[in-house]
């Protein structure tokens, strides 16, 4: 870590500081130039509060010279992390399609896109049991009621189950979903990042509407310093001032994180732009860059009933965008492999 | 509401999408022009799902009319909220002050801090107990030990008290303090609000780095919603481009958020800048613009071993802004009374 | 258009809107719902200023039904923009692989780069003859030398080249390059838009740092009004709160303004990012995601001397990438057309 | 300037950019730490493209340790900036009020506004000839008749007029002109700024939309290289994701570039929110605050015609707003005095 002071600073407000980062366990190397001083700090600068640091009125400003996340980074941890689900794994150079629809509804309607999904070649169902819904007049979900159907769904077609978690309480009722996820507004819940680091299943952690890299390394990081390593990140799509797509999709998200960290990274077409008709390019542009997997979302009935367009994303397009996706990411490894 | 449908919509299409809007228990006007046609929905639409609506292939876009937030909407209640806490209150043409230390670090602190703020006019003492922190390496504050000693400190000098929650399950260590905070990366844990909306002390929210203004006034809807009317709005910056400050103060938020609702309105020019330099003048902004209170840190012991610069709000620099803040808003009111 | 009127307005206030809009031709329908009243504009809006009436007392929002661009509107024209360049054409199933160097430096290095990205599959040489630089004290480019070794080098290799114009002033030394390059600083230069409309290269627009896609689609509005119908779309990246990346690449741009004009859409994932390591990973992506080029920097000398990593894009990395980019471009191609 | 290396670099490597940086005058300290690498560069660094270096393959990352830009830099000219415009000034602790219409329509309109805003107090007068349309086809103001108009309403009222140019090849029709003013979409127009150092009016630059302080300093550095030291920065809202006002109104731009610059800021209200309602609680924000003046938005007859409203900025609600502005201003400045 690297402080910067600012002009003019007394010699013994520098001796004050110094002394105080010493008292931290720090090694100080000092190094004045025309202007300004430079406090170089050597050691676990984990624990420096840095915000506290840079509000000092000697202090100019603060860098962080080494990454503040160690269990979630690939210098200490190169090979990818592979996570496995029953019969099915997440990263290390497979593919995981999560699909299925956002709300789960009915046993028909949960089993009926389970079967479908499954038959397209998705390898995990998704479904909301509980809803995070900005109206509190709003439906919010079935509930523990959901998480059944959800495990009906996968003893009727042996894919594994994945659902959205929105506060501790909720915790009984996931012992036996197989991955966990936590959402975007719960990114920086940290209460419950350690709760869910104590417990053995799989977390998915989605990116905050306006988190950076870093803050969601460091959610991450909660629940592996809490005990539990198997981690996958989720960019879903940050805010920005465009508003013709509900969020933007960075997808700069897949080799910065896949750089920095040896979890995997999968991509969440669906609620990152809120469009049907923007899901399946940028499924394929996600499966180019380089993701280990897609969350899609799929649904029959409601859409059925009011709308029967060719670009919605029920079942049948579903299974011809995801025949596309295992063809690019065949492809793309048979190139890869020749090289 | 309204929904644009796309061109080239089916009579079908339409039908159903209007067969499923009547059975919603909604009136439906159809206008129909050149390219475009267009669905007035008429009664309560605050079921009805915007974005599962505007997912559909057939709308174009919909565009909402009424506000979603009823209990908060000043339109059903165009008196201010007066928020009564102790010996002093919120709202009303009231200016509250709000000072403290970010984490109670000890009894001594903390005395010191209240008796401090108290002699300046500060009308309430807050303070961090449980701490948010993006690492989980860093101090987490206090605990149950830093409620207890914020007690104390009221005990000294009568300051009502205000800390963050973080969590449901800290809720009883919270029964006796006077207005119970959530932080930005809580404002939308629903589950958390639904729990403070049934629990009977004033609830102060703070806007989240990215929440509009409509979202921040659905989470106190939440909170009303379950029964609590006490809520208090905190605008306390949001995140864009600019690095220079910690994030971006929207004044704005003050006159726009009066304007839809009854509810107080208070800053955080600490949290939002993260620079002590730029507190005085956005406090002096924010009660000209005509917030009901501020939040402000004032701290002691750590800033004054480190650095003793005239701008860091230590306990002389905070009573020297908080005379000018008094003589500002009680100017203002003249001004205003003398029209 | 529609503009929903705020509640109370009187009858003699919404008669003196009503007029107004009459007097500019349009044809008015009123909807008075319960609490608001709705006016829906019919005819050609495209003169009423938005901004002023969304400014009005009595108006509550205004919303646009049909789209404000006609010549880049895909509605009006379905068949993609080809845009043909010496031998060579953008759009229609083509991948343009535009590559070059940052700025132009001598006749070497801009000759030597121009025959190695040749020889490794580019269509098209880009380079900087007059720099936009944040600094005054920056080098600012070579000026009219650099746009004459352009020219050298497109005689040595039989490349067109691309360059970036600044100021109408400087249109006359642009009569022989092949693409006119609008940089994002000057999108919303609109007499520079104005004079490039009404000369007969084709147009290389790239969106600015916050500009909206309809932003971005007025711009290519203004280059067309004016005659030009030659015109390229380019995402380069947009300012977010992210500051890992230099910009936010915006992928979703491609399907979406494909969706809306017929207009060819470029990725420039080198400036987007900044960082060399992530150029290989999204022009990969942005093929797959559907885009009709790229634009990438390949640099020779400097980095040469001061780097030789393999992830740097000197030639023989640009030479990797793009046997690559056109492997999966045929094989889309191959996929596409065997549906 | 610091580089931070990045872990792995070799001996070679380092030599190498070592040698560079040498070769452009710079003096290198270097500080070996466990992991990484310190280089810390001292000279003239203003030559420096740090973006050049960022993307270096062996470079981690770069932080600037002062100041790009000097003409505008407070550390060298510790004294506020007075410009004198005819019999008025702006900054040294004045209150500057330009106010006007958005575009000037006629000379009845002009002149009706400038005499009203006069009798109101304001010190200026703002209008619109050339008016920057993110349409083509909407009206693009008056031109070199509107600047006839406002030097007519000049003559009548002695008000100083300010007005936007677009374009360098209007700057004849600006000889007479008392205050150019550039758009925020003018910016980074580079060769703009270059032309308006050379020439002796003073220049008011917008802040871009999605712009640094440090950009728009650079912006003013441009004009101030050139010649031209009379340079007024301008904040009118920034891009965020916040769509109920039209912009942010970053009000922190007061007190930030207050301390980095010497030069007056004022803030444009009427643009930043594009709600009349929101202008003068801000207006009276930014006073407090610390701002050398406001550019205030004052419409006679269209509004007229179509509201009549009490809170649209007519000049009645104009009369009111400046008095208690002026009030305001009169009573920080006697605080300031007494203290």
């Amino acid at each position: 870590m690297i402080a910067v002071l600012k002009e003019g600073v007394s010699q013994k407000q520098m001796d004050n500081l110094i002394d105080w980062f010493k008292r931290q366990g720090l090694d100080v190397h000092i190094s004045k130039g025309q202007f300004k001083t430079i406090i170089g700090l050597i050691g676990d600068t984990s624990q420096i509060d840095i915000e506290l640091l840079e509000s000092l009125d000697i202090v100019d400003s603060v860098k962080r010279i080494s990454d503040p996340f160690k269990n979630a980074n690939r210098k200490f941890h190169p090979e990818d992390t592979i996570i496995k689900v029953r019969d099915t794994q997440i990263g290390g150079g497979t593919l995981t399609i999560m699909a299925g629809p956002c709300s789960v509804e009915s046993p028909e309607q949960i089993i009926a896109v389970a079967k479908a999904v499954k038959a397209s070649g998705a390898t995990m169902l998704r479904g909301g049991a509980f809803k995070p819904r900005t109206s509190p007049y709003a439906f919010q979900g079935m509930g523990a009621e959901g998480i059944e159907l959800l495990k009906l769904a996968r003893e009727e077609t042996g894919l594994p189950i994945v659902s959205e978690i929105m506060d501790a309480s909720q915790l009984p009722l996931f012992a036996d979903v197989d991955v966990i996820q936590v959402g975007a507004r719960n990114m920086q819940n940290f209460n419950l990042l350690k709760i869910l680091g104590a417990q053995p299943k799989p977390v998915l952690i989605k990116r905050g509407l306006s988190s950076t890299y870093e803050e969601l390394l460091m959610s991450a990081e909660y629940v592996m310093a809490s005990g539990n390593e198997q981690v996958i990140l989720c960019e879903r799509g940050i805010r920005t001032f465009e508003t013709y797509t509900r969020n933007t999709l960075d997808m700069s998200a897949i080799p910065v994180l896949k750089h920095l960290t040896h979890l995997p990274v999968i991509i969440d077409p669906s609620h990152a732009t809120g469009k049907y008709a923007l899901v399946a390019p940028l499924a394929l542009g996600a499966v180019a860059t380089g993701c280990d997997g897609l969350l899609i979302e799929v649904h029959n009935d409601p859409a059925h009933a009011l709308s029967d367009g060719p670009q919605s994303l029920n079942p049948e397009a579903f299974d011809k965008l995801n025949r596309k996706l295992l063809a690019l990411h065949a492809f793309l490894r048979e190139e890869g492999e020749s090289k």
